[in-house]
């Protein structure tokens, strides 16, 4: 089978013996991937990464335990858990800190003809939802996950920073302002979300607050970044880390089509084609560049 | 009368005229200053500071509008608010953007024999509170500031890092876990204070935090702080800038008693003797230098 291999920086394709899934795992057969700014970041030496990135994919099941499944059309949540510890009691596998992270930590990912999961991460895609839209769920997740963090009080202005391809999700599930990085504004906001994906943006997002007002930080940058932390201080501003969100409310969304991402494609290409799909995706003003199996 | 006059980083004594105070404003002879690490960053060029500083103070209200207080003790709150913006309004003059800062913005600070402040912004000392205690008070006020910020549960252990002035006092209000700058700990917590004072304190806390914990920041560092962001995002981390409290449940706190602070006494120079005593607060180790007038 086609694989990706990401390693020092370079994309290839690779051919490699299709996976042998484990009990309580589904091998999964690749319709589309999507690549996402943490692919480019991976790429840039985050997490030391090398192997097989990807972990935005829609799949159709063709081996599992749960029969079921097979011959659907799934997504998948990214982190595999362990099951036992106290955070997968809460129901927060997501920070098991055993984890393996699908295309991310330990676990080869999904810019691959075929790859495994295990079948608890699975959640079928409704069959009114397309495929090109079904591979947005994982950064819609993302997305959603602000709201199982802070409350909003209704009606409350939100401004999103970054107008790439995770904060327009952002500034469509909290209907915000969005603004590019680098946009100048007078306007301070008791919330704002920094997903610029820049070692600048939260700066530009402190600025943007008001005192004791909230920015959800969205972006993982690569290395450490200057926070003028007095700043915060005085200003009793509150950070709140966020990342991978459940899966149930972005295919809600999908589903009620109150989410538009179809014009959010910028391009498709065939997953042998990757490495130029990885620099078409690091370019500016690009948004989504699907991978097709 | 004698005034300490800080400019790029010296400190000075200096003969002034008594200061007149405005309407609603009370005329203040100190009795006993405390010296704060905030005044030793406005030396190192935060606020690139130049006149009185000092805002931890007990006074004698030598003047006022109102003829009750005239020869009591009392206590100040810094912030100087406009008393007309929607901050004002809401209780919040700490954060009203028109303000001053009782010797940190634009208003000369509590290291002379005289000073003003807005009667409104006056506290009584009770009877049974010394001096050398009612000193503690802002200080105070700001580690209760965190209890007014943040819901930790009854019982959730929490970590204080930073032993110094600020430190100690909030580990007492939280009854928390002190950890000196440095100290080595495998523990992992839900709630971290970070009270170090020092660029290098919030990495520690960050990796002193589980996930989905709260971190709140305490230290207001001239400059700027580089900061795992990715950690803050993966992990799902709060950071919550934390600065001034109300001051009512500071000296309730020392009024019961329940807050130690007389062992926090390092030294008591005269106020004449300022430039040394900021030069003693800088040393390891030392913690509360106070001036008396």
């Amino acid at each position: 089978m086609l694989s990706v291999h990401l390693e020092n920086g370079r994309v290839e394709i690779r051919r490699r013996p299709r996976p042998r899934r484990r009990q309580g795992h589904a091998l999964i057969r690749l319709i589309t991937a999507g690549i996402c700014n943490t692919d480019l970041e991976l790429q840039r030496g985050y997490y030391h990464f090398r192997g097989t990135p990807g972990h935005e994919f829609v799949g159709e099941v063709v081996e599992a335990d749960n029969q079921a499944l097979l011959g659907r059309r799934v997504v998948g949540e990214i982190n595999l858990a362990c099951g036992h510890c106290d955070w997968c009691a809460q129901g927060l596998g997501r920070h098991c800190p055993n984890r393996t992270v699908l295309g991310i930590v330990k676990h080869p990912g999904a810019f691959s003809e075929f790859f495994t999961l295990p079948e608890v991460n699975l959640h079928l895609v409704p069959d009114s939802v397309t495929t090109e839209q079904a591979v947005f769920t994982e950064p819609l997740a993302a997305a959603c996950e602000i709201l199982d963090q802070v409350r909003i009080p209704e009606g409350a202005p939100v401004a999103v920073l970054g107008d790439g391809k995770l904060g327009r999700l952002v500034a469509q599930v909290l209907d915000a302002h969005l603004y590019g990085r680098g946009d100048k504004t007078d306007v301070r906001y008791d919330w704002v979300v920094e997903a610029t994906g820049s070692p600048q943006g939260l700066a530009q997002a402190i600025a943007m607050t008001r005192p004791r007002g909230t920015i959800i930080l969205k972006s993982t940058v690569h290395g450490t970044v200057a926070v003028d932390t007095a700043r915060v201080v005085v200003d009793e501003i509150t950070l709140v880390g966020s990342r991978c969100g459940r899966f149930e409310p972005a295919l809600e969304l999908l589903r009620q089509g109150k989410v538009r991402v179809d014009e959010m494609i910028s391009e498709r290409l065939p997953l042998s084609a990757a490495p130029q799909a990885f620099k078409l995706a690091a370019r500016r003003g690009v948004l989504k560049v699907l991978l097709d199996a």
